[in-house]
């Protein structure tokens, strides 16, 4: 009996050493992962990480000297952000027994009056249907009045649906300015609600006069649309009090592990510092940092060298501006990126990955890639996009990749109050880092 | 062929004619229900009810002049309630880089000082624990860290569920009190959560300092587990400014159709007028309201005639004093009330009745119910109580019915900002109106 187990062992041993690196990195990871921790630090300890915020400051803080204290290179690189501050957010029907409208104020809107305005509200569901109106909605506050397509969402195309319905959202209020409009009310872009509003950057047209712009949850929107649709005349008190502060300084992240052979050549992984101010960024996108910071660490504690540079980028300011992803790119477009992963899509169980790679490119990473599959992750679908910050390397040519965990419910929780360490599964969060790390190694070595 | 048909439409006929009148009532609501446009009044045009509010004011007047222009006797009885008003409710850690603590105050929290209490958060998951811990709590914000049983909710024993979790609410103010403790924090009573607080009455024992109080939801109650299972310091900045100002006036709607035999006995069926400030109150209790009223209206309009009284009385007051309840039984005990049927669980499809019949009285009932039986309500479970408004009568010795909606996903939206009229669906609510008027008519003619 001994013998035959000292025998088993051995061949034990020998398949672990037919083991190719990618196979031990998502071995590793699924034993021992640290990403959980890390994120627990971003959002229950620092919170939310709106750009500007002590919070964002704070992350950047806590990021850096992470990396440090596993003994990996960072530095960190000036990024001028906006400073944008929520204030007051109210709303009511005199119409209606002053009944209570809840909604929040979109990212970037400008305020009403401290009194507030208060309007008749005329409901569109396009922008076609805004035209027809066109001089009818002066002085109005026009609600664009569009859920998210549930179809799409069921079928795992939330991003789709997401694509369809946010362009109310970033440019609603200048197309309504455009006609006059005195405030622009969306209904909340996203899956769920228990009277939970959505909110989001806006984008004004600087040709075109800056007017108040809110989300209101699915339930206020359903509300309006009920009234309306039974010809109730409905006037709206609207009062929002957020304020731009002068721009602030902050900072993208950049965490290295050199190449040993090919050091000037560099894959990229990236997420976004930054998050919205309503939660405190767990799914947007407090794990894409930790699946980041997960694979330096990983690869740094089993001692490997990757051929190329593995660079972390944790970028600031995705979320109401962009400048970290547009900052890095001016300092770094003659860096020779040979590919760039982002995560920035939740942190629900891994499907594959999104990328720009096609044909003989993509056939011959395929024929490396058999240790996602542990993950789920060995799906690659072909896409022009494959995230924001790293969308102007991709411009240039740099192959994208994008890590597509499940996005059933990633709707449901965006953008949101609830946007919460306790919508993340520490074992999918780990299948996610996994997929990242060994993707990265994969391309770094390839 | 004509002649086929001519001997078919008289089989059809007299069939249809001898069908009793409970069935012609089940067929009739569901074919024409009015139940949801009357309720859709009460939630989108009047909005949140609680009472002393002008929203508990218009429901009383809309419901009068409704009864009135069906040509239904009806008329007010006076109610004194109280009038507490909701104000700030803030509150953040200070410790944790000062992040938000999304909570509301519980109905009948005194307030803090304006400027806030600030103090070291203590948990317990019993009263037991808080005896354990003692004078240790004093000063302290105690945390009760007590969820629902998601398993009993699973089996639809959510009502259970709620009775065991909700003490803490009512009583645990009070009982940390009496340890010295500076304010009571608790887990929202409910079962879902998209960062939803959910509220309700708490009573202050008078011979205990009156602390406040207030529910976080469930993301923060399970963030602050999280930080104090990690061995985190957590102190909570907590501001509440509620204000209970002087009783105010409101009423109780009673409406009459008499009976032609026994006018003197009567059939009580109620829900309540007031809801909590949160939401729009359509599941608690503008459904029960709706349900009642469709009775009365539907019955009047078939010209039927109960040989007995059938009384439909829209409490005031039943979410935080439950002085409708009290009232009417003062002004009524001596009336020869024959059942009590209340509807205050919500509006999803019909599973049956609770009741305090048994044996044979219960046995004899039940050879004439089958007509609820096209609506999934011809079951009754024996139970003590039956419900709030009524359990004077009861306990009086009045035999008593409660409707038993579908308990699934009523404490979701219990309580809460999304206790709204788009989680009712109107063919549910038509076939629990079916079963409330045609149980009614059933013991006002048995």
């Amino acid at each position: 009996m001994r013998g035959s187990l000292a025998a088993l062992g051995m061949t034990l041993c020998a398949v672990a050493s037919a083991q190719t690196i990618p196979d031990q990195i998502v071995q590793r990871e699924l034993a021992g992962s640290q990403a959980y921790e890390t994120l627990s630090h971003l959002t229950d300890d620092i919170g939310q990480r709106l750009s500007g915020s002590p919070g964002a400051a704070a992350a950047v803080r806590f990021t850096t000297e992470r990396f440090r204290a596993w003994g990996i290179d960072v530095r960190n690189e000036r990024v001028t952000v906006p400073h944008w501050v929520r204030g007051r957010e109210e709303a009511s029907l005199p119409t209606q027994h002053n009944q209570k409208i809840v909604l929040t104020a979109l990212g970037g809107s400008v305020a009403t009056p401290a009194k507030g305005i208060t309007a008749d509200v005329v409901v569109v569901t396009s922008f076609d249907e805004l035209k027809q109106l066109g001089a009818k909605v002066k002085g109005k506050i026009v609600f664009f009045d569009v859920p998210m397509d549930m179809e799409l969402v069921r079928a795992r195309r939330s991003f789709d649906a997401y694509s369809k319905a946010v362009i109310y959202r970033s440019s609603g209020a200048s197309r309504a300015a455009e006609y006059g409009a005195a405030a622009v009310v969306i209904r909340s872009v996203g899956s769920d609600s228990l009277r939970t509003p959505h909110t989001g950057a806006l984008r004004y047209d600087p040709k075109l006069p800056k007017i108040p712009a809110a989300a209101m949850t699915a339930e206020d929107a359903m509300l309006v649309h009920r009234l309306l649709a039974r010809k109730e005349r409905v006037r709206m008190h609207l009062v929002l009090t957020p304020r731009m502060l002068p721009d602030a300084m902050s900072a993208n992240v950049i965490a290295e592990i050199r190449g040993s052979e090919h050091p000037e050549e560099i894959v990229l992984i990236g997420g976004h510092l930054d998050s919205w101010d309503l939660g405190t960024g767990a799914i947007d996108d407090g794990s894409g940092v930790a699946m980041v910071m997960e694979t330096m660490r990983l690869i740094k504690q089993m001692n490997l060298r990757p051929r190329r540079t593995i660079r972390a980028v944790l970028f600031m300011n995705e979320e109401n501006g962009l400048n970290g992803g547009r900052q890095y790119w001016a300092a770094h477009k003659h860096d020779k990126h040979v590919a760039a992963i982002e995560t920035d899509a939740g942190a629900a169980a891994p499907t594959g990955f999104l990328t720009t790679l096609k044909g003989d490119a993509l056939a011959a990473l395929q024929t490396k890639t058999s240790a996602l599959a542990a993950v789920n992750a060995n799906h690659f679908e072909i896409t022009p996009e494959t995230g924001a910050d790293t969308s102007f390397l991709i411009e240039a040519g740099v192959p994208g990749f994008g890590l597509v965990p499940d996005p059933l419910h990633y709707f449901d929780y965006h953008h949101t109050p609830a946007d919460t360490l306790d919508k993340i599964d520490p074992k999918e969060l780990a299948q996610d880092s996994a997929a990242v790390a060994a993707l990265a190694w994969i391309l770094a070595n390839g």
